[in-house]
């Protein structure tokens, strides 16, 4: 269990982002809110986009705590960018505290990270190994259950006839969840899994908030739309682009933040409002009742 | 502030000490009961003497936390000793996360490790070091109160020509406390100092519970004198040795545990019950009430 | 390609072993003399055998160079053993610097170190795994072709019914050579595979010296066997026992060092000369033409 | 002993910087040319300025070598600057390696890197402590000589009305050298001081290359002043601004490369060519005789 935010929108500071807020991710590491352990503090990972010097994005691991790592402090008062995916890690028994093992993982310009765990991860772990491509398998360096649900996605997206990259990883994201299931059921496995998984290109986002426990709730998942950081960029570059936040936790006390509905993944593109479709079949959904009024709020 | 732990006994594992307790100081890396703020994250240490092969003591310190290190894990199942010193550390803003700033630090055969502040210390840093020797000035390595306040102890035991290396330990650690306090005063400044302090040489081991805040209370600090756990030596070569921790929470639910009073030093040796002292004065005092019906218990 | 050195005898402080030496390990970590590159600064890991406290061997392991950690020359300094791995490592390009990926691996009883490569190995990974038991996949937590190549040894251990301990690793390290060769043949790969693999379970190790490589020499390996080292443990309880040490370069300028002849395996138990196995069969050999001027020069 | 480099210029990335250079930094941590031992595998530092977003340069610091840390990859590709300091470390005995040792060292917009060493410096560090005001003194974290030395930097600066800033930075350092030698002989050491410093504020640097060693050879220090690297800002913002790098081995074989002369500071501009004064007077001086044909060839 861990605690992730991810940011799409203008030029913005990681401080802005991940230091600064009350609530921020940074203060999470020590002080979460919406677990019973409060504490995030195997490592901790930050990956951002700087698309003028850098197709592919940069990440900044390391297994000390986020909260007292100068070098993440240096680095989120002078790095800015238009797509930013911090995670802070609670470490679960079966998986060490090494580089290899924190998130946010990359393949090629995606970034992934997770909330929760894949249940029976010990004996799932090869059979889902077993089931794709030599691309997917190579990409696993660690042992976390959350790298190799990455495969998993890594897998589906690259099976995908899709164009439309958004949905293209949507519809990925959703069949990864489908397929880890299928794999958790096979191994007889009564334990649920727990799939709060946020993916990125850099021009796109898609988080999912899911568990299969029957009567349970997944892990919390919040997402802010609008005006609530300063762009940053030289030029504001990107006028009129929408920023949207999504985070374990609410970041701040304003009234925008939305709850992302269980069972749903939330779609962020550029160029307009969030989308959200089912968390395993992709189907398009309504948007939760709170969207409009935050939206307004925002504005 | 921190937490520590102090053992001087027959020779038991650092598992044993450090792990194992339902309450160890592991768990008070995470969870610390007595503290506002349960978490002591900032790295930690242990130092343990092994004298069989070299007088000097061994130190074994990280910047991670003490939670998840592997090697910690590690070297505590197989390392014993019957003088280990172990400490979990919560930095205080001023002084940064490194492996100087750790605990314990070592002088000779000393160890020392510290939980609590000395007041206004960036301005009494630069006057402490003006008042001691060149040798007590050549053993500080970082940044912390904790270092320079051993810095103050080493000048003070090397002006001191008590030959019961015990009482010289006490005695000089009453004056490093008169001394830091003297060195607040001429800064002006009205805040307090907090000084728990551990030291041994391996034989011996001396502790203050202490403050000046007017009303206030130190930290925490309890001891638990007789066999709470088992000797672990190969010939059980210290017979009749008796075996007491000093540490800053009740590592068990045992009743045998019994309050260090404010303001007072507890001496450990390995042939007699603790003895008492005045933090600032070095002047006998009767053990604590409880320390009788604590014997019985343990017994 | 790294460095690696491995100890059977009595009781030998760590320090004796790895940092005392002229020509140790440590100093094999910058200099090493019979590489074309002599840096092996990319981590390092010491495992030992502490029998009278558990029977799981013990791990230390850091992704910082061995030359300048200090709690490393702290254990060296305290922690004695009579069964010592240790190893310092010089990362391929292929797989990262982690805690997960440096040597010895650990399996129950067993530690594994190795100097060399499998060759074709991001391709070779995949299939390898497919060949090995469950118990062996999930011994994998890293990303290297030593761990993996640890994985095929467990399941070859696993799959034999040899009693006698020392010949059953002696088989298990052949049965696994041959087993990476021909994983690496059905990949089509040309190149070439070196195996220098020192293995132990605390009372007996099998080191081997090989590579397919056509006209090729495999990394270097030496054993001395004798009195190179003072017993420091209490009761010299194992006495008679024989002390030799495997090591990829002379430790010392003394003449006793043999080279262990490429595409062999050395056989080394408490009670007795090593013996020589055939690299891929564990056919017995003579012993190499110095072994005998070595032992009397040892003696 | 160290290796430096120091850019100053239109925007550039890291990586064109530290990384791709044929003789990079990043490759002299490993095989530097010019020092008897190859290696500089104790940490390494990079500070940057970002404009943009602070004032306050950035410092990214490890204890683990450079040339396999991924956080630095990962930063060197995506982080552009127009002025740059990096710096791979070779510890000497008497400090140890931890975070706060390792350069550059930072106070206000000011960072500091040094190459050498200041003799007895376990004799002159309490010395040197006495004779600068609080503000030095209160920036010193660590142990190294090279930090003391910026201590006194400071005191130095803060002690001039040069209204300059390049001026005023070139003649702190000068006087901060003679200060050093001063202390030095006042404790009656014979051995001498290496005292290859460079200084930045991010508009301007001083580098000096000095030693008083009689007969002696200051560390080696080279500059390029031309178009060694491509500008990468979005609008080339700086346009006609001149690239200069000092470092302490060429990072290419092209013959633009001028020797900084013994003795002296280098001082470097934005608007015009890199002047030399006196290393301890700061008296200006000639550009040495290669400087002409230098930047014609940069030309």
């Amino acid at each position: 269990m861990c605690r992730l935010m991810l940011y799409l929108g203008p030029e913005a500071t990681l401080s802005a982002l991940i230091v600064e807020p009350e609530h921020s991710l940074i203060r999470q590491s020590v002080h979460s809110k919406e677990r019973e352990e409060p504490l995030n503090g195997d490592g901790f990972g930050i990956g951002w986009y700087a698309s003028e010097h850098n197709a592919e994005p940069a990440v900044f691991r390391s297994i000390t705590p986020a909260w007292n790592n100068r070098n993440l402090q240096n680095l989120a008062r002078v790095v800015a960018s238009d797509c930013v995916l911090a995670h802070v890690r609670a470490a679960t028994q079966s998986s060490g505290v090494n580089d290899a093992n924190c998130h946010p993982f990359r393949w090629r310009q995606y970034l992934c990270m997770h909330n929760g765990d894949v249940a029976n991860f010990r004996v799932v772990r090869r059979k889902l190994l077993e089931t794709v491509c030599d691309e997917a398998f190579s990409n696993v360096y660690g042992s976390t259950d959350s790298e190799h649900f990455f495969a998993l996605f890594i897998d589906s997206l690259l099976g995908l006839d899709e164009t439309d990259p958004a949905l293209r990883m949507a519809h990925a994201l959703a069949r990864s969840i489908s397929r880890a299931l299928d794999l958790v059921r096979t191994t007889g496995a009564g334990s649920d899994s727990y799939l709060n998984v946020a993916i990125s290109d850099g021009e796109h986002a898609v988080v999912s908030r899911f568990t299969d426990e029957v009567g349970g709730v997944p892990e919390s998942l919040y997402y802010f739309s609008g005006q609530l950081y300063p762009d940053v960029g030289p030029n504001a570059r990107r006028k009129g682009t929408q920023a949207v936040i999504v985070s374990s936790e609410r970041l701040t006390a304003d009234v925008g933040w939305v709850e992302v509905p269980p069972g749903q993944i939330i779609i962020l593109r550029r160029d307009r409002a969030p989308q959200f479709v089912d968390a395993r079949t992709a189907r398009p959904l309504a948007p939760p009742a709170g969207a409009r009024a935050a939206g307004k709020s925002a504005a």
